[in-house]
């Protein structure tokens, strides 16, 4: 890419590198739940239209973003920005889980979504927020598993059919 | 592969002639479940370990060897060899709905598991059978839907993300 705009478009290259340094320096974390924006508090938390009863946890903005795309909630969302992982020496700490257990015990959030990716690390992550949540009586829920809209079942692996099985409603 | 076997394989080509003559002259449909087998009554439906208070309803002998490699499942099976389909001509005769119902009404089965796909015409199958099973006063599940094991919320599509969020648990 840098070969690219140097032969072929220094202007892009130079135009580039301002919206990097722009982005830089104006874009930070929205000091209610951590996602990226350039203002103090952002978009989605100043929106007095949300649902404040429902607090949705993601790992990073980009889920924030797929779960906003479905149009299916309307609640607000803390973003972890990162996920335990003991392996690499990312802790509670690193996740800011003091700060999210301090916004959930606000006494306006009624139920938290757990809505970390369903990997290794995401569901370790999703298992200690709501043991701790829950010891401290909140009411917490889960992203449903199971098999996919639109699949066949000969084409799904083992484990999510047996998931399917078990959590059959 | 008849170019390959008539070229390199005159030997195989017999053979798998034979196996093929000798499958269409004895595998035939179990009379209680439907799946394929070489005996009146297939080996699921013949062993006395499974439980006979669960049924699950899949639309083929592939799907019930997915659920069946799970190892999660002990119940038995029905297959309906098909699936409504209107466009197609299928019907409710073609797929055996009749069979199932009686099956279903036997006094032993508790629950029926609604496991047919999760595509259009597989979901229209499962909502005419769980109706019809309902209005009878019987118990129907269907296999949750949901993030499958192992994936990550940013590729998965919209659709199924909505429907991890309203089924969530």
């Amino acid at each position: 890419m840098a070969f690219h705009l140097l032969q072929h478009d220094r202007q892009g290259a130079q135009l580039m590198a301002q919206a990097l340094q722009q982005a830089v320096a104006s874009v930070r974390h929205c000091s209610r739940c951590h996602t990226f924006t350039e203002d103090e508090v952002c978009e989605v938390c100043r929106n007095p239209q949300r649902d404040a009863s429902k607090l949705c946890v993601v790992e990073t903005p980009a889920d924030q973003a797929a779960v906003e795309r479905t149009a299916a909630y309307r609640g607000l969302y803390f973003v972890l920005m990162g996920k335990l992982s003991p392996l690499d020496g990312i802790g509670p700490k690193d996740i800011g889980l003091a700060k999210l257990f301090e916004r959930a015990a606000d006494g306006q959030v009624q139920e938290v979504i757990l809505a970390t990716n369903f990997t290794a690390e995401g569901e370790a992550t999703a298992h200690v927020i709501g043991e701790a949540l829950k010891a401290r009586g909140l009411r917490v829920t889960r992203l449903a598993r199971g098999v996919p809209a639109g699949s066949e079942l000969e084409y799904v692996d083992l484990g999510t059919i047996a998931h399917a099985l078990v959590d059959r409603r």
